[in-house]
């Protein structure tokens, strides 16, 4: 017998995917942030997906209840937000045993409802069901112009990599407070500039391998130019930034660090480039040293 | 402290519900089958649902996995179908141990692609995570004309109530391998005669219960006039039937019924007649004596 513990979660994940079939009006299947579905004659694209939260998994049993609801909604929107989407509407099922104090529960929502009503998006069904521990599946739908969908595999060679903000250290609390990048991600698909767009929760060398592969592309870090909480290897494996990461030609990178600094008072880290080298992901020191750089980052089932 | 076990599970529902927002696009919020939201310039509104299904809660442990799958995907299509919805996309999170069975989980997935492929619809995304036991949590989207999804609120004094077939015993396997009634509920939307619609999930006394909270009305069931797999307690309160119930006006009943047989051979069968009496449900014997019909349904959490 094979178990879960023995493939890892990204390959049960890929087998599952492979049984699956096609479908006329999907544009983007499984494998980006998001699914990306056409609708009859309408103006814009839908952006879907779903994120599971499970106690001892993603929060510890005695966390302050606000903070899970926030991580909850949370995790969904920067999803939405990493295909550039205006994030609608929200479901979310939740699984507690019978002894689960109510209250807590209604905090859970409070805080999910207070991170929804921020960017106008709203919970608007799920379900309750009787289990052994807390979880929450957040289920959310985006909407963004037809076609304009920023996906993983639109990445180039010579494109310069961005990230949005400081990475690393989350554990000490940032992952459940995070605000998702959700005004970031609009403003960087309307800015038309750029090519591909990601949002990292695995750790940054893990979700820049995901755009690396799915763009047939390498790339080359500049250890000095990541910026971070702390450790570069925090910068590099932490999960749970939630912050985006993404690639733009170098010709617009100028133009965009300009835009981006007009609109939200801080500087766009340009932290490397995009090779021609598929899969090949390395990172440079001050010295113009080159090392190999491998994903290392928290996977479920992994042992 | 108030526990879920206290309140059971639709008051801790609606406890959470009442903590929600609003949202512009939002035609129908929480407390339907389905959310019903609508899309800018589209031909379609979107119908959208979802249901957890808990290793001994909706399935045994031992249970054969394409059976689990049909079910998982089932109940989602079927909620789909009770809005008079086409099925398109649905996404699915796992939860499950690290000792999972990998092909089991394999073949859940295929019992799942089957049902969709079936009709039309796709398996287009979700997640897996850790967890002590294994759980689904599938959400679905549906589409129909702008303005035509069918509510349980519809119904009015006068109607006659219908079911799609026989009620009741569906323990003993049905509840795992039924098929979800999605070409019946797209022909019932198509013929512009259905008041009202929802699917029988919780057993029929319960969810007919749902439909006339909503519509403000009443209803008298006909004994004799109830299709039955065994007893009328089966029929009455057996859940997870998965047929729909709903209302047509008593003038246009006689030509749903001819419609109906002439599309699927089987007779539409009327079992009762909406009143005025809001909330009041009764159930009139042979002899013509009626009595007070009250819920007793499986809800979680309920002791």
């Amino acid at each position: 017998m094979t178990t879960l513990g023995d493939l890892g979660e990204h390959e049960a994940i890929r087998r599952l995917t492979a049984l699956l079939g096609e479908h006329p009006d999907v544009a983007t299947g499984p494998g980006d942030d998001c699914a990306v579905v056409r609708i009859p004659s309408a103006s814009v694209d839908q952006v879907i997906t779903t994120d599971p939260l499970v106690e001892g998994i993603h929060f510890l049993s005695n966390e302050i209840p606000e903070r899970i609801g926030n991580k909850a909604a949370g995790r969904v929107l920067s999803d939405l937000a990493a295909m550039g989407a205006r994030p609608m509407w929200l479901l979310v099922n939740i699984v507690a045993p019978s002894d689960q104090d109510a209250v807590y529960l209604e905090r859970i929502y409070a805080g999910m409802n207070a991170l929804c009503s921020r960017f106008g998006a709203a919970i608007i069904g799920g379900d309750l069901a009787q289990g052994p521990q807390l979880e929450l599946h957040v289920f959310g739908i985006g909407q963004l112009p037809v076609g304009t969908a920023l996906l993983r595999s639109g990445a180039r060679p010579g494109d310069r990599v961005f990230v949005t903000g400081p990475l690393g250290g989350s554990l000490s609390g940032r992952h459940l407070d995070f605000v998702p990048r959700v005004e970031e991600g609009l403003f960087l698909r309307e800015s038309g500039l750029v090519h591909a767009l990601i949002d990292l929760s695995d750790g940054m060398a893990t979700d820049l391998r995901h755009v690396l592969d799915q763009s047939g592309v390498g790339a080359v870090l500049e250890v000095d130019s990541i910026p971070k909480t702390g450790t570069l290897d925090g910068a590099l494996y932490d999960g749970e930034d939630f912050e985006l990461l993404g690639t733009v030609s170098s010709d617009n990178a100028e133009e965009l660090c300009v835009q981006w600094e007009k609109r939200f008072g801080l500087s766009l880290a340009l932290i490397g480039t995009v090779t021609d080298e598929p899969a090949v992901m390395k990172l440079r020191h001050q010295d113009g040293q080159e090392e190999l750089l491998t994903s290392g980052a928290y996977e479920h089932y992994r042992r």
